[in-house]
């Protein structure tokens, strides 16, 4: 039952009342703290927001994410919900006139059980503190993305996250069996089950996932906990002349039929400023990390060494766990190296793996063409690349969306997608149709209206205004 | 672009005109033949159709589909949309005034890739058929509902099919990358991808995933195709006094960590019919089959071996494959076992795996309560059972309802699920509303409104009118 028909005021002429209206409701959790406020205005994107919002509610319940969505709905004030800002698409910055709904107070891990391999989180838990908790019930949740020791649940499930191990072992979507969530209007539904099974009507758990906060507000998420298996790790590290060469060797990997833990390739100006950054010396070339898990590591590695050597390539293997972490470091130290040149613009197509050589030739021919550099890391087990581009200054340089523009398009053209893992936020939304075409553009916004009829959820993210 | 808004005529009035334009546009596609009309009506839930429907459709071509739908959204006439006829929910059962579209006509296998272990197909093939075909690649589908033999992957999408190597293997939304779909006005549309990862926009791929029929028309499907694995299948054919022993050993082998690929239990009543219908001796008690696959295939059963025992079961053990698949031969005969007995309700409950002995309680309750046999199996690694009622003549008797309905309320007060696998169809409309609550249900409705405007998409399925 909708409460938005009574006595409505449009947002942004009525901030004062608003603020109001949530302090009388929720008292502390309610901030209009200003450095709370030029916070909710970026994200880890390199895009800033042209103004700060008008507050950040802090809940502590889902009867409190009810109060304000209920508040927001009868003024139509705009709601931006937000983990912990990690998001590289534009999609939980805030503006002015809006709610940020910031989920960093609802970060419990509510119930374990070791039977049902599942575990009950609030969206606010970090996932590497899932992973702790989980830890001494021999449990751990797999969406893994490279973001793990700072972003949230909450985050994963918004953008469908894969990360490193997905090609193994599934992204978020595959490892979330319910969902509780709150309308726009204030009403909370349950969705799902607690089972791995289960048709009884459509899948709006599904639906939910990777939603960008437009539909509704999870605050309470089923999620699957597999077993630790303590069994053997083995980890290659191989250096190959090209990146080309790199993504050849990755591609006969997976060909011959090995399953990769996580299979990580590094490209040639990637790997130069990891080592710059690094302060150790880099002898050129592309990098290719590769680990096995499981009772068959070890034989699987082997075989994965022989492929590296056949191809040209140089690889040390290690069975020790630490070591195979040190080597994961080098990847890890990506994203700081990168940073610290200027403002940066991860992006984050995927294409069939068997196509990853072809796209990287196309980023090759774009870096020529544009006369820049846009290094790249990949997931090469599921053929998701995050190229970046780096600029100076809050706001991407026309050229650089131009090359941004052909890499989407070239991606596509291999069968591909704009986004594996990281959403569509603000700075894909130009493209979305070039993905999905008018008619099922249409539908998604139709869709979106069922469940946030007035509009108020994150609007101008994913959809176009 | 729509066309449903010329020239509407409402459905039954004009049999003979909607027919004729059908006759017109798709030539000897288009049957009256009174047993193709009269097979329409039913399925293999027990249920039958009050009377025939208007026509049977067996498009050949994506443009067929679309043509058919075009005519049914001018004429506001209601389409069936039909694979092989082997549902136990009523979902595809057709009746006056309907057009009945069979997708048999498009069974082809339309690409295989190796390297992206990726298969295109139609929706009429059927499940053992792809198989069938992807084994000389060296590539298997893993969704195995029990009628692999009969069904096809157009049901499987329909319903969300898991089958018996889900809990290892997943269900069918995790086998489907990509779908094209004709919408009810006969536009196509196309989602997902070709790739593992991707969140461009609501994920449609999986709201089109067990919506039977209700929002669109699946004619193309990109699936994933795993690697068949040559390696080791041990296999344990265990019996217990009681099925609540059973229950128990197969929690206990879950909860220490092990991951059979398939493992059945079948209840004492279920053992007892199978061991008529096959004519073999039956000591009595209920029969756990465990099978798993894998470099851990021997290491795990001996496992699972010593907790069975540790239960007072008696097992044996076999690391042969084709002694492995005799042993499930006493499984896949329990429905033919159980068919010759009357008329059968086939259930499809789902618990938490953990529930799966109380959920046996609660059937023995039942079955004493109301003076009947369930005869039960269940897919113990996921907790979905199969209890069966048996009747005489077409229509489910009040008891056999008020029985089920008990029977629905106990799984779901133990966490459970009203359809692991089967769908709601027609014969579980009643119970949605327990299971989604009021306001999911309202959404679901208007979300199928959004594809479905006319509300010409197997009409009274799942929603009830």
């Amino acid at each position: 039952m909708s409460t938005a028909a009574t006595a409505p005021s449009a947002a942004g002429t009525d901030g004062t009342g608003v603020v109001a209206r949530l302090r009388s409701a929720l008292g502390d959790a309610v901030s209009v703290d200003a450095a709370a406020l030029e916070a909710a205005r970026e994200d880890k994107s390199g895009h800033v927001s042209p103004s700060a919002p008008l507050v950040v509610v802090t809940p502590r319940s889902t009867e409190d994410v009810q109060a304000v969505l209920r508040i927001a709905s009868e003024t139509r004030t705009p709601v931006v919900v937000r983990g912990a800002g990690t998001g590289l698409a534009g999609g939980a910055i805030a503006s002015e006139g809006e709610i940020v709904l910031s989920m960093l107070g609802m970060d419990r891990l509510l119930e374990v059980s070791r039977d049902d391999e599942l575990a009950v989180v609030q969206p606010g838990i970090i996932n590497a503190d899932l992973n702790a908790q989980l830890a001494p019930h021999g449990l751990w949740f797999a969406p893994d993305p490279a973001s793990r020791a700072i972003s949230t649940v909450g985050g994963n499930i918004a953008t469908n996250a894969g990360g490193l191990l997905c090609a193994k072992y599934g992204v978020t979507r595959e490892a979330v069996l319910g969902l509780k969530v709150v309308l726009a209007d204030g009403r909370l539904l349950e969705l799902g089950h607690r089972t791995v099974k289960g048709v009884t009507g459509l899948d709006f758990t599904a639906l939910m996932i990777g939603s960008e906060g437009t539909l509704g507000v999870v605050v309470e998420a089923t999620v699957r906990a597999k077993r630790i298996t303590p069994g053997p790790v083995a980890t290659i590290s191989a250096s190959f002349a090209t990146v080309e060469d790199a993504a050849r060797a990755s591609a006969v990997i997976t060909a011959s039929g090995l399953a990769p833990a996580i299979m990580e390739l590094i490209g040639e100006s990637a790997m130069r400023h990891i080592a710059d950054y690094l302060g150790v010396g880099h002898p050129g070339g592309s990098q290719l990390i590769v680990q096995f898990d499981g009772p068959g590591a070890l034989a699987e590695s082997q075989a994965a060494l022989a492929s590296i050597h056949s191809l040209g390539g140089a690889a040390t293997l290690s069975a020790d766990r630490e070591e195979g972490e040190r080597l994961f470091q080098v990847r890890r130290s990506f994203h700081p190296s990168i940073a610290r040149l200027g403002t940066v613009l991860i992006e984050d197509v995927c294409v069939p793996r068997s196509a990853l050589p072809a796209m990287f030739a196309a980023i090759g021919e774009i870096e020529r063409s544009y006369g820049i550099e846009i290094p790249t890391v990949a997931h090469a087990g599921d053929g998701n690349l995050h190229p970046n581009f780096v600029f100076e200054g809050d706001d991407v340089p026309e050229h650089i969306w131009a090359a941004a523009d052909e890499l989407f398009l070239a991606a596509l053209r291999l069968g591909g997608t704009l986004t594996g893992e990281h959403g569509i936020g603000l700075l894909k939304r130009r493209w979305l149709k070039d993905e999905l075409g008018d008619d099922q553009l249409e539908l998604q916004r139709q869709v979106k209206s069922v469940f946030d009829p007035l509009g108020i959820l994150n609007p101008g993210k994913v959809f176009e205004r």
